[in-house]
């Protein structure tokens, strides 16, 4: 062959090329013989063309195929002919014509792989992972990453025209005291002394924003050396963005614009704006949770008011204690049989319930341990506050508040998945807003910062942080779709006065705050300007995108819950030259432990 | 203020707003009384307009102006109106107006800041490191960081269209035996296992193509702990890039167009296409560099046959051992006394020459204590080599190939800028090709890949590899801008034939090598795609278009010449537990060194 290159792209060809002469270079998808015919599927990132080698046309080429396994390397020159009618195959994007093979180089052989290069393989996460470059191979895999560089590109893209500038931020920096666990860096020339990864750039966009970059965004790998979930990544892709002298409406309402550019530019879906806004309070009380799933109904119901004097003692005497009662409707359920209702029982004392109590609504009237104990009028309240008509079936919980929302919100999810009320291929956003600012730590016996201690507390809410601080709203905003929280923000504080009260709720002053924060504080003491940004997680979005269900499907060379990459071996052992220069040894087992 | 937001950038008014209603924030920039009124320099990203605070329009606001300072931060509402012809700015942009104050609002203050926040700022660079965030107030520095934002996201524009995808490779990684110093982390999880921060993602790029991506990209964060010279970074960023099924000569003019786009859309300025080709051997041979700067002339001129058979010794002594007799003609420069030629004999020693002889071709005739040896006939020939005439200089020196090329081609550069023979504001591009593939180490008597051991040899000269290692030639390019690499890539092995040949040639059987590469060598038995790509040193390139002399000017964050961070002051020292944690201890300097 004159040239080895292709022409045309395997998967574009169309009954246009006809008569064309061609050259292709892809993968051997299936090979098969038929008499003095041979089939070949040729694949490559474009798609997959059948390539018939006749004997009567090229002896050759005919020669060189019988001699192809699946995953060799080809470049075939040949002509594209039509298909007859009935050899068309409707199911393939290139099923109406076939090429006509006149010469075919094998570019490469390949050994037999050790599991089948295609979209339904089923084999081991671990060998896929282990073998990471076949299994990237398969059309699914290339469509993830494909899209995933859609979507960075889209939001590169958004964020540019509206002014944002990206700013790449150090990787090696410093270890800072309160978050997650670092990523420790040994430092050769200074001894005894580690670098950081960075958790996030936090730090160094707020000194983006003190030093008038004013708009910054960044597609930033961070790492957290925490225990892995299934869910988790040790590196992860974040959107890191922030932005000053910008309204915090009008900044929401942008990064919902930004989401939207990513959904229409990677997946053709029209996101419907405004997202709705929930306070948190109204987040916990309705879905039981800070990132609620909007997909589906089910909601918490706040029996409390109902029943507060109620002589049904154990729900009376929670609510007199400032516990609450809530129900769950679970719509049309109300035949279950008395198995299922005590295995849904055991899943909630699994979540922490104490008890669930409910009643089902029979056509012969209401039945259960609870119906007893409620009066007719009650009953009628209950059933009117949820909604709730014969056949419903209505699960109670009476506990603190914190325990009901938590409880009934996880059911209420678990149930919605077993009952397949979640409907596929749906996004409902939500903005989750007025987290607390503070929480207190019974053990230390101090307040703690929720988010970090640069967040804005809102301003009417600022004189409670003197008198009442747990009742401080942060000006902080989650954004959530179906149940993940795919990005959270707030506005930071910039007032130095503002920022004194926060360190005396916090139990600091300023001089112990500079102490802890240092350069970080004194930046601010030099015209920081009012700001305040978000951060998104990449890989859940593109994981939602991509209408996966973890989060390894959508990153290149993920590693595994133990945070190790099966296929290069990494974390792996190193010469001890490395780390004599790295003043560092391995710590004996039996020298200082135990 | 109803709203402290911005409705206008300060830089951007002009006498179209005469008349309108404003609120702008930024930065005071100057502060100056004149009885009744105060001027105000209000700076943001967008540049600076003048605020007047007068008395008679607000009390109010000129109150509050009396009481800022400089690096305070304000939102001002006002009007904005002509300047009269008498105080029009004409080297202001917004010069032709100003805004007048109907109300100020002080949104922060500023310390007086360590330095003057001016493009003009004459501090010691580690005080301009340690208050960076300052630093990047100065409009200079935010215009490198916006060029810097827009290189990136044409290069971006540029390689999707092309079709190249990005995929983002592991921080993560595992620790390669050859190659420059490697940046570790300990593992939590793996007792006594280190991952290595990547020096670049070659293995996964080549990994990704061994997957059917086809065309890859990546601007991405490379490590290497290396000593560190004025213009190197610990961390640092590349444009990596990697192809499949793509011609090589197709590849590096798609490269030529990545790199004219970015100049086009970041300095408007557009590269002349195709580049030139120089090879390895005569980039060496005529600019006695493998970077050669071709913004000026004084090439080298090998006078080797000419003067081969000359009476003078030391020069046909040389010739006859398999040296060379090089020179370079100083154009005009026939007239310097004898202390300055001297002078350019003590830098041509200390760069490694024996000495450095000379001829200045004076109007009485030549002079020079080389001059009398040549003869009459051999002068001539000299010079018409030269392209010399009267009132020239030529120095010569006389050596092996290596040292004549190393000495000269430096000697070349340092000449042309005591000269101010280089043009400003001209980009002269090059490609250098045909690199040799090995190199010989004297001391452990074996050959060593010049880039590395998948670098692809050129076709013709694979036999060699067993015969004459040294003259086989790598399908290897580097790009190269008035004498600066900022680019160097190759074609890969993908024949196993060929990859034996190589291993063969370094002295390893295929096990061997299997052994120290890995999962990559089993990559390459699952059907590899012929491919190569390329590297671009980002920081250099951003560099090169700002017209900046320094790495450190176009990085946000940059660290010193001893990998620290003067701001954060990263590293830094960590808390015992966190040690533990990892399974590490500091290594006393006593217990094992010395």
């Amino acid at each position: 062959m004159e040239s080895i290159y292709r022409t045309h792209p395997c998967g574009e060809l169309t009954t246009a090329e006809v008569g064309q002469g061609v050259i292709l270079n892809g993968w051997v998808q299936k090979r098969r013989n038929f008499g003095d015919l041979i089939f070949i599927d040729l694949r490559d990132r474009s798609g997959t063309v059948q390539v018939v080698c006749n004997q009567a046309v090229s002896e050759e080429a005919a020669h060189v195929a019988d001699q192809v396994r699946g995953q060799y390397v080809l470049a075939v020159r040949g002509e594209v002919i039509a298909r007859s009618e009935e050899t068309i195959n409707p199911k393939m994007k290139t099923g109406r014509i076939e090429v006509q093979a006149e010469e075919i180089t094998i570019l490469n052989a390949s050994k037999t792989p050790p599991f089948a290069v295609e979209d339904e393989v089923e084999v081991d996460e671990s060998i896929r992972l282990k073998y990471r470059y076949l299994d990237l191979r398969r059309p699914m895999m290339q469509q993830t990453l494909l899209l995933r560089h859609q979507a960075m590109q889209a939001t590169r893209r958004f964020l540019s025209e509206k002014g944002f500038i990206e700013v790449e931020t150090p990787m090696l920096t410093k270890s800072t005291p309160e978050g997650a666990r670092d990523y420790l860096v040994p430092s050769r020339v200074h001894e005894g002394q580690f670098y950081a990864l960075p958790q996030s750039p936090q730090i160094f966009k707020q000194l983006l924003m003190i030093s008038g970059m004013e708009r910054y965004f960044q597609i930033v790998r961070c790492f957290r050396d925490e225990d892995l979930r299934a869910d988790r990544q040790p590196e992860f892709t974040q959107i890191d963005i922030e932005a000053s002298f910008l309204d915090p409406d009008v900044f929401q309402s942008m990064m919902e614009e930004l989401v939207a550019s990513i959904f229409r530019e990677t997946i053709a879906v029209e996101v419907p704006r405004p997202f709705p806004r929930l306070t948190y309070q109204e987040a916990m009380e309705r879905f039981g949770s800070d990132r609620p799933d909007l997909r589906f109904g089910m909601e918490l119901v706040d029996l409390s008011p109902i029943l507060k004097e109620t002589s049904f003692k154990v729900f009376a005497s929670t609510i007199a204690a400032g516990g609450a009662v809530k129900a769950i409707n679970v719509k049309g359920q109300g035949g279950w049989s008395r198995k299922e209702i005590d295995q849904w029982g055991a899943v909630a004392q699994e979540l922490g319930a104490k008890g669930l109590a409910w009643v089902a609504l029979k056509a012969e009237g209401p039945k259960g341990p609870v119906a007893k104990f409620l009066s007719e009028q009650e009953l009628a309240d209950v059933m009117e506050a949820a909604q709730a008509e014969s056949g419903d079936l209505l699960f109670f919980m009476a506990d603190t508040r914190k325990v009901t929302a938590e409880v009934l919100g996880e059911l209420r999810v678990r149930l919605a998945k077993a009952l397949d009320l979640i409907p596929e291929g749906e996004f409902r956003f939500t903005w989750v807003t007025d987290f607390p600012l503070l929480s207190y730590d019974e053990e230390e016996g101090r307040w703690y910062a929720e988010h970090h201690p640069f967040t804005n507390p809102r301003e009417e809410d600022i004189p409670l942080l003197k008198t009442d601080p747990g009742k401080v709203r942060a000006k902080a905003y989650d954004m959530v779709l179906n149940g993940f929280e795919i990005g959270g923000g707030s506005q930071r504080i910039h007032r130095r006065e503002v920022q004194e009260a926060m360190f005396e709720a916090l139990g600091f002053t300023m001089d112990e705050a500079r102490e802890q924060f240092g350069f970080l504080m004194e930046a601010f003491e030099y015209g920081a300007p009012p700001h305040g940004g978000i951060a998104f997680g990449f890989d859940r979005i593109v994981m939602l995108l991509a209408g996966r269900s973890n989060l390894r499907e959508t990153i290149a060379f993920p590693k595994t819950a133990s945070a190790s990459c099966l296929m290069t071996q990494a974390p792996a052992p190193v010469d001890d030259r490395q780390l004599q220069e790295l003043h560092i040894m391995r710590r004996k087992q039996s020298s200082t432990e135990e």
